[in-house]
């Protein structure tokens, strides 16, 4: 990996210099770390250029370099390209004195990669047990689906507690509103700093439970990414880890895919109903289709309540070209009569307008509590019925209310095992688990 | 009515004179002040004597009164007889200087009788009307099962209001917290002073919507006994029958039994899940027996929905020798699966027990919203077999509790039609109408 990192960046800086261009290549990332875990991302290299200075001509030397590539874009455009099996990503950036004075945020991560690659020289194979391990009980990853930890974090996490088990040592007794601050403490193992706890700080929303100061720019919290759930599953499973620890926690049994069978099993054990609304998933990167396909559950669930229905659970996938909701009811029937409440009796003039309302009511009006009531017929009595009508007038996010109203389809109970597809079936199965190590 | 009574009551001072007992005998109740409505309770006559003599003395002479009698008790013993087809209740009480000095909550009803009779003199038709309109819809009877207005309730309000016309008019803006004290308020139609409303009344605890002074006894509400309902249906009523007068308010058309086509049509119509709990009726007074009906109603309905199940109505029932609780259901049924919540993660002790209390749950334990939870089966998913099986586990009253444990049968659905009691029929007929004057 370095021998293709090393001739790569000779080859950019050979390019730049023919151009006459202030250029400076650099690895970072976990490779130039020695935090490299295999299925990491793999090669990030940056082409630093001053900051007054124009993307283009960076961006034009990357193209070079690779020349059968891809063009991607996130703030910037970058390269993407595979050379000798490697995923390679050549990201122009620009070199600002320090991480506080950004034109763009890939501009941070040399300096991210500058002040791990000095500190964690002997912590490398701790940083790697905990990505492992992070990995292995599935938090590993700030990408929006996981809402996990990010490799910089976990190096930080190192850093500050000075080893893999005193990081999980430390998480144990993690409660929302944790504070890591650095920027004051010695690092490589000689630091004995506890983490502080920010008194109400998970109260307010629970947004940022754990905030971790980038010791390169002290506005930043590493782990903003980081949801309530996934920072308490790794607090939660390092308590179990450290209690019986064992190779499956970086090394779980694969889930195997559901079987019709199970399938089967399952629905005749938990007697709930499952309704899955499928659909062509839109041609958006992962980081926004999941956030929009966790609105779409919510406003589903919304819906299902506010007609009546209660929901056990649910969950979303992504599986090949497809998109779904899974919806799992424990209330998916109603009776068709249902209780319209009016206002107080005294309300004389509120009455006559909604006695007007419901003039020909199944009962009443009666009064009960105070108030008038009419029972009338419900429009929908079954969950299924309610989410086809329905689907595609709530509010799912601008890509996914396109798509389902392209086309969708709702599967019921054992109508969900006409879905063969492996990861679907995967994606099943771990529902039915739903497993976290907790002890 | 008058001869039958003038007899009655100069053969009790003719048995009090040979026996040397100083006593008096007295008309009291509707028909000694010309406000008796057929169907009312029919004559009440007194047999007063000193407070410091012996009530026994009085119950010997009445007992003479009217050879074929029955003993009955309510705070003391009394005669209740049929006299050429009347029903004559001969009830002793003590002559108290005036009815704060009360000896028996009886010795106040010969002041009521003195207070009204001298004022109701050119208002009798009003408080026949008022009394037949209270009927009509349902709210006349301060007995527990109706909750409704008594005959002297009916009374006060035309002396304070001067006509059936004006009691209507008042009544339509009642809201809870209602008072009306006559004390100080000229009689006989030209008291023209307004209800004053009592701030907040209505809103501690519903209890007493309606304060009404007794004239006789100013510590006492005669509204005691009216619920809020009973006081709001006869306030909408009213507004009902000044908007638009007829006779189907004092008259209304009777409630045919439901047949069972059509206990079959609305089963189909409503599609909810009518359950019925019958059991042999204790030996109670109805005043005893409904209140502990309604208690059992409300913890029928607790236990469903701690279960998870929710009601959408319900009602209790007397017929012949038996009583019934009538409950009807809009969500009857509910996955096996149910979700138990835990403690949140953190607490690493609580956390601990609350695992080792569910070893194999169906799914979990998983983490959300930083609890730990589990996934467990129900061990009801249908309403009438938690019913069948905790009916007798429940608070119900004293009487209730061991009539429903002796034995009682659970009905479903069309189930019911297998009761064929007309007075049954009647009642689920007005189950199903529901239906109180509003406009």
């Amino acid at each position: 990996m370095h021998e293709i990192s090393d001739s790569i960046i000779s080859r950019i800086e050979d390019l730049a210099e023919e151009r006459g261009l202030s250029l400076k290549a650099m690895l970072v990332g976990s490779a130039a770390r020695n935090t490299w875990l295999a299925g990491d991302h793999d090669l990030d290299i940056f082409l630093g250029i001053p900051s007054d200075a124009d993307l283009s001509s960076a961006m034009e030397i990357a193209r070079l370099v690779a020349p059968d590539h891809e063009e991607k874009y996130a703030e910037h455009p970058y390269v993407h390209a595979r050379v000798d099996g490697f995923e390679v990503d050549l990201v122009p950036c620009y070199l600002v004195p320090d991480a506080s004075s950004l034109k763009s945020s890939v501009d941070r991560t040399p300096f991210h990669t500058e002040y791990v690659a000095r500190r964690i020289v002997g912590l490398e194979d701790d940083v790697l047990l905990l990505k492992q391990f992070m990995k292995g009980i599935e938090v590993y990853g700030s990408e929006l689906k996981v809402g996990g930890f990010s490799g910089y974090l976990a190096e930080l996490l190192v850093l500050f507690f000075g080893s893999f088990q005193r990081v999980l040592q430390a998480a144990s007794s993690w409660k929302p509103g944790e504070l890591l601050d650095l920027i004051n403490c010695k690092v490589n193992g000689s630091c004995d700093r506890q983490s502080q706890h920010l008194e109400g700080l998970g109260k307010e929303g629970h947004e940022e439970p754990l905030v971790v100061v980038d010791p390169v720019d002290p506005r930043r919290n590493v782990a903003a990414a980081l949801t309530l759930d996934r920072m308490l599953q790794f607090s939660a499973a390092s308590r179990c880890f450290l209690a019986e620890p064992s190779l499956d926690f970086f090394f779980p049994d694969p889930v195997a895919p559901l079987s019709d069978d199970e399938l089967a099993a399952q629905i005749n054990e938990r007697k709930s109903l499952l309704i899955l609304v499928d659909f062509q998933a839109p041609a958006v990167v992962e980081d926004v289709l999941f956030p929009q396909l966790r609105k779409a559950e919510e406003s589903v669930k919304a819906l299902l309540e506010r007609y009546g229905f209660r929901m056990l659970r649910s969950d979303v996938v992504s599986y090949r070209d497809r998109a779904a909701i899974l919806i799992e009811m424990e209330v998916w029937e109603l009776s068709r009569v249902c209780r319209r409440c009016g206002p107080p009796v005294w309300e004389a003039a509120h009455q006559s307008r909604f006695l007007a309302a419901h003039p020909l009511p199944l009962s009443g009006p009666y009064i009960a509590d105070g108030r008038s009531l009419v029972e009338t017929a419900r429009k929908f009595t079954r969950a299924e019925d309610l989410l086809a009508a329905e689907i595609g007038n709530i509010s799912l996010g601008r890509h996914l209310s396109s798509a389902i109203r392209c086309g969708h389809n709702i599967y019921v109970g054992f109508g969900l095992a006409s879905i063969k597809d492996e990861d679907f079936r995967i994606f099943l199965a771990r529902y039915f688990q739903a497993k976290n190590r907790i002890c």
